[in-house]
């Protein structure tokens, strides 16, 4: 058996003391990190969630005391009782390095075997070591300032939201499939045979709902569920901060979300952000930065060479143009002279990932060269240089493309990389904006038919009213996403509070009357009795975190974060269950053929 | 269309005004409550969710005004502007009843159908209907209150904890499935046919994980999930105000507890709780109360006649004492005149119902009557008068068994059944307590082999460290219950932090090496590792609410809960799926025969 605590009391965590704590009798608990043993002198790193303290054994220590110290290995959880005093040889690296505690008490309150890495080691280990080990990884100093400073995050959040008049209302995760948006994780019910609950998306439904019951402003820390293939800002489950709001229009929300901002910045980082933030319309955003989440922290704008190219000579540009696109380019500086040949040979395969036919290319070196050089005039390659704000050393990168969306997506993500590559991007900084106005539909080929780009409940403009059943193409949604260096914080919108306009969207969305009244019947029969407008907000919580913190993946802000495959490696979960389980669920055992 | 709020700003809630306000130009918004016409005068009183203010309409207001007014029926949502002034009647009853706004524009921004019930009346609808149509029922001023102060709850909880150091994480809500305690919801995998997850029952083993991760305080407002029959006071996911702690025992967890519940009844309702709370050892509560979450808001002990009817002739009594159990009683006081024959044979149903064998009585009126009383010498009857502590016009309802903990918990309910009969509850006190010393194991009949009181994972009293295998039935727990008002609150425990302790403890629950491998591994081979001494507790919050507010059903203080058969009404989960989402996930349609 170990030692116990009876008797002793901890009096602080390790890293309270200093200097002035010389003298005082204190007893601290914690992991032992280091031991060194130099003989005559033994000293032992004892670490907690607040740091690290220095535990000396010497020829003044009892010698019971030191036998016992001596057998203490690497994370060992120790009690020790003794007085704080100063170190002959500080330790400037460390907050408490110039103190130690001269130990009169140890206890061993449980062993450890050899652990698998050090846990002072372990953020070099390979990602599946640290998930494995979870409860040795979350031990580093670094994660627990990571989940330190997102509880912070979230006290914030709690404190303004409360302080602005939001009730916090907690809606449920046992609810209704609503398969609109992506696929669902289905809970088989015992007591309805053949029938499922889904976990929810998001609590879009039950929030608006709320606004129908005159909560006003309503707030939730809520856990959403998506069963879709995770990518590295993905998790099966993730946390939203998810509010909304009656009575207001999009300009309430926009001042109340950055007041937020504002406060959690200089609360948990002691950063002042400037508010308003910058606004952009999505078509302003796509046609400058060839992305509806731009990363605003450095220029490299997107130009339109469209009216330059007119009638040049070129047929790839020529085309574009004919047939209904544009030709679109981003400058690089000093590329002319940085980007070899075979470099440009990457960044076109790289553009053609994202939909790209190819890369045209300008160098502004000593003479002007351009891989369509030989089809248009030197004025013509001028004239792109000038409308590409291109100056002597830059190189133009273009591309052409009967679909502008695809030339300007192509063309930002190119921006994106170069801007990496140069350096280009000032990584201290946190550049935010609205971007607004978005399209309130986007054409599905999969599908067929129009999906809502956001989701089916967001109102359209005022402009776009007219225009839903005649051309759905052009219309506008209420709609409004907070981006921060390039990454979507969180959106919202404004949504519909007229039945009859609710209906009209359903319908330009395809969806039958059936359909509708199986899945939505209880929201429209809802809105019958009394809809207030209304609109709102979610954010993702775990990117929030993780760009607050600077770290390059939302598992680094997550306690117990799931893998690519969905499954989480400590527990082993998902895993089989026992046939009765099964049985009471009325499922059968999964049959081969399904595998 | 419906009148958009374009240029109109709300200026405050309704119930912000009085009469210091008259004369202010301002601009509220809601719902329609009530329509009185009369003639000249019209009045709406306005609803949002601070309450009410009435819209005066007269010869000064314009016809237009006028004739939109007369349009609106009840609930249609309204944003009105004008002047507050004096009220010529003013009406007591309500906080704005001195003023009224005197309106110079109206819009409708909603009309309402007529809705399936008042929302005024909507107390008295049934409970049916009120879940059907919650967004109506949640208009309720009682219903807007009850989850105004669930919110407020939950806000001194962040508080609380945060300002003592406790760290908010979330866990996963998909697991794994460990069955051992209450029947697990599963979520089929998509990725990995043929595995399922679970959503947690409570987040206990992640918890306890965080301890060994060194996070020292964790708080959590956590949702959990038990596919359990449905009882009043249980839902199928609820909330528990979720903490575990390091380095601590069960006296630090219980002050810091008791500091919680002072705080929270101080912000909420103004109250003062007195701390530390009384203690009952689990023995103490059911010998005197018949139950481990007694009510101590009044008296009416049971008493222990097992001394005082040892010999005494009546056969019943004598064999209980010979089989090994006891002889107990509860007095109700004027019980000689106030129960009939009939009551006492409906009584004696009752504890029957508890697993008593019957119930004898003795009446104390002018002479001793007891239904005994042929078997026994008056001196006897006497002796458990004095013995039951009652009186002249008492009565003495004894019950006899050989096992003692059903003489106990038969009389706890009888004792709680006459005290609502005879109106003995003060219902605006709140008595708190803990109960410790709570048996370690219970016997499962079912099961065939001892099952664990709390769970798996709690420690053990160093009395009885040595007993686990040699006499498991005797072995006490260092767990402790929060009761209030007769209501278990919360609980929680020290927990197993020695590797080899918890391998016997789970042998000692009859759990194989391998079901333990399969199950527990992963928290087996963690606390491998270095577990510091900890433990935790959890409170339900949905009951605290319920207590706070004095409601009957915790479906009272849920925004949307589900009924006795796991759904939901107004949304009607659970429900058919698509047998595409099905297929995604292996599992076949359910057959007929499942069923």
């Amino acid at each position: 058996m170990a030692d116990t605590m009876q008797g002793l009391k901890r009096t602080d965590y390790c890293a309270a003391f200093s200097e002035k704590d010389a003298g005082r009798e204190v007893v601290v608990c914690g992991w032992a990190a280091k031991r060194r043993d130099l003989g005559a002198l033994l000293f032992i790193d004892l670490r907690d969630r607040s740091g690290i303290l220095q535990l000396a054994f010497d020829d003044t220590t009892g010698r019971a005391v030191l036998e016992k110290a001596q057998t203490v290995r690497s994370e060992f959880v120790l009690a020790a009782k003794g007085t704080i005093r100063l170190r002959e040889t500080p330790n400037d690296k460390l907050p408490t390095g110039r103190i130690e505690m001269a130990v009169s008490e140890l206890r061993i309150l449980a062993k450890s075997d050899t652990p698998p890495f050090e846990v002072a080691e372990g953020g070099a280990v390979k990602e599946e070591m640290q998930l494995r080990y979870r409860y040795l990884d979350l031990r580093r100093p670094e994660m627990q300032n990571h989940l330190f400073l997102r509880h912070r995050i979230v006290k914030a959040a709690h404190d303004y939201f409360d302080r602005n008049g939001f009730i916090e209302i907690e809606t449920p995760n046992l609810i209704k499939s609503t398969p609109e948006g992506a696929r669902d994780y289905l809970v088989p019910s015992r007591l309805h045979a053949g029938k499922f609950y889904a976990l929810p998306q998001s609590p879009q439904l039950y929030k608006q709902i709320l606004m129908l019951s005159g909560f006003d402003r309503y707030m939730q820390i809520a856990r959403c569920f998506r069963d879709e293939d995770l990518r590295a800002d993905r998790q099966p489950e993730f946390t939203q901060i998810d509010l909304e709001l009656s009575f207001v229009d999009e300009e309430d929300i926009m001042a109340l979300n950055e007041g937020y901002i504002r406060h959690v910045f200089k609360e948990v980082l002691g950063k002042d952000v400037q508010t308003p933030f910058q606004r952009l319309p999505y078509d302003e955003a796509m046609a400058r930065y060839g992305s509806d989440k731009p990363d605003v922290r450095f220029g490299m704008e997107l130009r339109d060479l469209s009216e330059t190219v007119k009638g040049c000579g070129f047929g790839v540009f020529e085309g574009a143009l004919a047939g209904g696109g544009s030709v679109r380019a981003v400058t690089a500086e000093g590329g002319a002279d940085n980007l070899s040949r075979k470099d440009l040979d990457k960044l076109a395969a790289f553009v053609k990932d994202y939909g790209a036919k190819g890369l045209a290319w300008l160098k502004l070196g000593d003479t002007p060269n351009a891989s369509f050089g030989k089809f248009v005039s030197e004025d013509t390659l001028l004239a792109v240089a000038a409308a590409a704000g291109a100056g002597p050393g830059d190189a133009v990168l273009i591309v052409a493309d009967t679909n502008s969306t695809v030339a300007c997506t192509a063309l930002g993500a190119l921006r994106l990389h170069l801007a990496e590559r140069f350096g280009l991007i000032p990584k201290d900084e946190f550049a935010f904006l609205w971007v607004t106005h978005f399209p309130l539909f986007e054409y599905s080929e999969e599908e067929g038919r129009y999906m809502a780009m956001h989701h089916p409940f967001t109102a359209p403009t005022e402009e776009s009213l007219d225009k839903l059943e005649s051309d759905p193409g052009t219309c506008y949604a209420r709609a409004y996403d907070m981006v921060l260096n390039g990454v979507e914080l969180g959106g919202g919108s404004i949504r519909i509070n007229d039945p009859a306009l609710q209906k009209r969207m359903f319908k330009a969305l395809g969806l039958s009357d059936d359909v509708v009244r199986q899945r939505f019947g209880f929201l429209t029969e809802a809105f019958r009795y009394g809809a207030p407008p209304h609109g709102g907000m979610a954010y993702g919580l775990d990117r929030l975190v993780m760009l607050m913190l600077g770290c390059e993946s939302i598992k680094q802000v997550i306690a117990f974060p799931k893998v690519q495959n969905a499954s989480e490696l400590m527990t082993g979960s998902p895993d089989l269950v026992e046939e009765k389980q099964l049985r009471e669920l009325h499922l059968s055992p999964i049959r081969e053929k399904d595998i």
